[in-house]
This record gives C-alpha cells, structure tokens and sequence, in this order.
C-alpha cells in the first residue's frame, strides 16, 4: 500500500540550464510512471525543476526542506516535510527515496550519492562525467547504475523495481 | 499548491484501546476533511489507528519513521518518510504539521507537545486530563486549544485554517 | 575512561534571575564533583548561566548547539558540538547526559524532559511546582528525582552514579 | 576560550592496517600539538585508531555516536556525544570540527569531504588517490589542501588556524 518514491538528487544554486531542463523532463516521466517525485525541496535548480515537471504531469511531489518553516520553498513541492536540519536533511531524502537519480554534482549531491551508497540504495548516475563514475564506482560499484538519457533511467528504476519486488 | 497535514500524536505501546479507537475515528474524521494525516508511523497505537482510520477513508497518510529503513511501520502509511533518528524524528512530525491534535499521552507524545509549544504550532488537545492541560497551558496557553470531541476538534482545525489562512 | 556528563537544562530567554542564579551555582557544584557540564550552548539563561559556573570552578563544558555554527554561543562553552538541528538537538543533549538537571521551566526544557523519560535517563527535578512534578510522574516516576537544593541535587546525582557504577 | 577541534575522517570496518596506523600517528600529532581529537566514535577502523593516539599522548578525544547508547563505542573516546542519528551524524563531526583531516576512503568518508565542502570547512586530504583529489577539487578546490604525511598535515593545520584567527 505504499507508494514508490524516486528521489531527484542535483545542483542547487549552482545548476546549469541544461541540469533545469533535464531535471523537469525527468519529473515529467516519473510522475508518467506512477511515482512519487521526492527533493530538497528548495525553489532553485534541480530540486524545484524536477518538482515542476512531475506536477505539471499530476503527480504527487515531496520536498524535504532544510529551513524551520516552509518559507521560501519549491511551490511545486506538494508535501513539505519541514526538517530544520539543512543539510542534515541530505540522509533523510536518501532513506525515503527507493531509488535515487542523480544529475548534475555539487558538494550537497556528493554528499547524497555517498550516504545513498553507505546505506546500499540503488543510484542511477544520470550524464554524468568519467571523474564521478569511477569515484563513486570504486566506493560501491554494486549499487550504481550508469544512463544517458531520461528514457533509459525510467526503464533502469522499472527493472530494479521489478527484479526486487520493491513495495 | 501545497497540502494541509494534521499531525496526530499518542502512545505508541502504552495506547489503551479507547485511545486507539478515538485515534481511528480521528483519522476517519481528518480524511473526510480532505487534509492528510501524518503521525511517527509505527505499526501499533494511535499512530497505526489514526493512520489506518484515514487510509479507510480514503485520505493521504504519511508516517515520519524512527528507523533507518520502512520495516516495520504501518501498514497504512502511504508515504514512509524514514528518518533514521529514533525519537529524534518527533520535531520534524512538529514542524511539518500545520497542525497538531494530541490524544492519550506519554513521554514521546509529551515531547513532541511541548516542540509544537515551542515552535509557536496550534496543538489541540484532545480529552485530556486536567493536570496535563495546565501543564501545557502554563508553557505556552496561547496555542493550546482543549476539545473534547473529533467533530469538536475537526471544527477547531477548520477554524484555524480559515483565521490564518494557511497554504 | 569515559568521563561523566551532566545535563542542565532550563529556560533560556525565559529564565528568571533566580534561575540563572540557582544555575551558576549549580554548574560549579558539578564542576567541584569532577564531572562536564553539558547545555544547550546559547549565550543567555540556564545554559549560560551553568557553563558559567562550571568554567569558573576550572570544569570542562559542552554546548550542543542549535545553528550550523558556534556564532552566538556562550562564551563558557568550551567544547561547541555544532548541530545545524535547532531544537531537534535536544534529543542529543538528552542522550549525551549521564543524568539530567533540570530547573526553571518553559516549552524547550519541558521536551528535553518528556525525551529523557522516553530514553528512560535519570532526571532530578530541582526546585519545581507541584504542577510539573505531577506531571512528569504521571509519565515515568522510576525515573524521576525531586530535589530542592543544589547540595541536595549532587548527593542525588552521586548516589546514581554509584549504584549504577555508570562509566 | 573554546577548544580547537580536529575531525579525523577515515573508514570504518573496511580501513586498512596502513589506514589504522596513520591514523593513529596522527591523532598522536593532534594531541601533541594541543588540539581535541574527534571522530565518529565506533570501535574500530580509522574512528577508533586515532582516538587511541590522541588519548595514549594525554589528548582530549571526542566520539559523535551514531546509536541511541555508547554501546559499542570506542573505548579511546572520552567524551562521547550520542545522536541515534547513524550516518546522519557525519554532518555534526563536519560542522563541529575546526580543520578535517581524511585519510582512506569510503561512502561514508566520502559524505563528510562532501558536507564539509557544502559548510565551506577547510578539508586536508592526506595520502589520497588521484581520482579522489580530481573528484573532490572540482567541488569546491579553494577548500581543499592535499598532503602526503602526518608532519605536512599538521602544519597545514597550523597555518590555516593562524591565518585565520580560528577561536
């Protein structure tokens, strides 16, 4: 009876247009599945592009917010789990999500994708370069998955979740 | 765009089962409402009841676990935000509810009372005894409202809702 | 080799002069004994007013911090664990003391109180009304000491320490 | 008045016998030079070889928990800070720690190089692979010193904390 979370792991501040425009498409098709889109909840770059983009398709959004209050976060977050931990908060989006999707790498990512390694949960390394794929692969290659393409990490997540039987 | 969460607090193990079924009929109560009902998520007392009460109804249930995985939580949490912090978790149940209703009580429940006092959040508290509601008012009166019904206490969330119009 | 911690906790922007008094006191007594004084770590109240007397009486302190740093803090916390958490640090205050102090009242301390007794820790109620110490037994009485004085507090606190030979 | 920290970083059950005795030279070279010692606080691995370093050269030493209870715990901490947060604690050993020092890696070391590059904290990387020099420089390169022994580190250390007037 529980649904499927996909967390969405990326820059903030420092996102680049092309990061934006992936992050929303990647929304989109997550929200196209079924699943529910989970971020740091922040109304800039990856986070509030890939909350965006899943509920402009009607899904369901999550932001796991830094701050004591809601303010100044994603208004496309439709759940706001308020933390008041900041970056704290980084492990608690790792646990939530069943898997996690990562594109662009800012410290705050890093961060994420190695507390998602520490705790064994599938990352799929979208775009990313070949310094970050063999960092992260000599840290727990087991658990990481390598794509391309926004089409190419939902059949990723349906496989793992399939193979696992995950929920 | 953001949806109301009223957060339910009681004892876990310690829930009698008058709390549990005031619990069930809370959640029921919050669903029909069209607010989501969020407690700590675990699989026995008021925080399993009111859960299950909202999901029968048809409501969006969240449970904020203590574990750092979603075994054994509630069947009836839709969404399992895992945080990993034990009781620890009780100020993100707080801060993330806009409000708050409190029936039966414990040491956990205790707690998470006086966060929401100290985090200035409406808390309700339901057919308490009177040592209890002088304690509480004593911290902090201006928040705290008393009822003794859940048609009493949903019509005091309307209410506060509608005064402060929040989301 | 572990040494031994104890917690006080109080009011801080709240705390009487009174208060602060009893806890400057307070704080040099612990350090007299040879234990560490652990609070809150903020500049004003309880906190300060007890890593006060303690540094003075030549005692090591810990703040545990609410901000994502040490600006802010009492200068008499020599030791400053840097949380990011706000209130939710006081689940680690509380799980960090071998025994607990508490004196004065207000919405924060009452929380640390309520976590203590849900972490079963032993916690002196010193110089409190009858409201609160009602209250608190309700909730957990094995656990809960009642003192008047300072002298009366380390006695307490001793005689813990050596049933339980703790460290 | 408040103490320097430095926060020795390093694997747990996967350390190496050349990780675990540089770390345990270096948490000697922390002690000797005056400056607390602090780790995640379990007993084994690089967390707990450089506590016993720093504690067998008179040092002051600090383990932040991850369980509910010192269980388990290194028996070279002396001062022992409990979260029941498990690797949600990497944030406070970051933010708690003056200078950090890393040496080995893995997912949970590489969480806290990349939270301590998101709190702009100075970060010496001792002994590292290139991989992992490249990786964390692209993050963040103005905060990362990169060293080859315990001697270079520790001047490192002292330089950035006259420079900066740190306490």
């Amino acid at each position: 009876m529980s649904r499927i979370i996909v967390g969405v792991m990326g820059p903030g501040e420092n996102a680049t247009p092309d990061d934006n425009e992936l992050a929303y498409e990647l929304g989109r098709a997550i929200a196209k599945a079924g699943w529910i889109t989970l971020t740091g909840g922040r109304s800039f770059g990856v986070m509030d592009a890939s909350l965006k983009g899943a509920a402009e398709e009607g899904g369901l959004t999550i932001g796991i917010l830094p701050g004591d209050s809601d303010k100044n976060s994603s208004e496309h977050a439709q759940i706001k789990i308020v933390t008041s931990m900041g970056s704290g908060r980084n492990y608690i989006s790792v646990l939530s999500s069943h898997v996690l999707v990562v594109l662009g790498m800012a410290a705050g990512t890093a961060s994420e994708v190695a507390l998602a390694l520490k705790s064994r949960k599938k990352i799929i390394l979208l775009n990313q370069d070949e310094i970050t794929i063999r960092f992260f692969k000599n840290l727990g290659s087991y658990n990481v998955i390598v794509t391309k393409t926004v089409d190419e990490t939902i059949r990723s997540v349906k496989d793992y979740l399939s193979v696992n039987q995950v929920v």
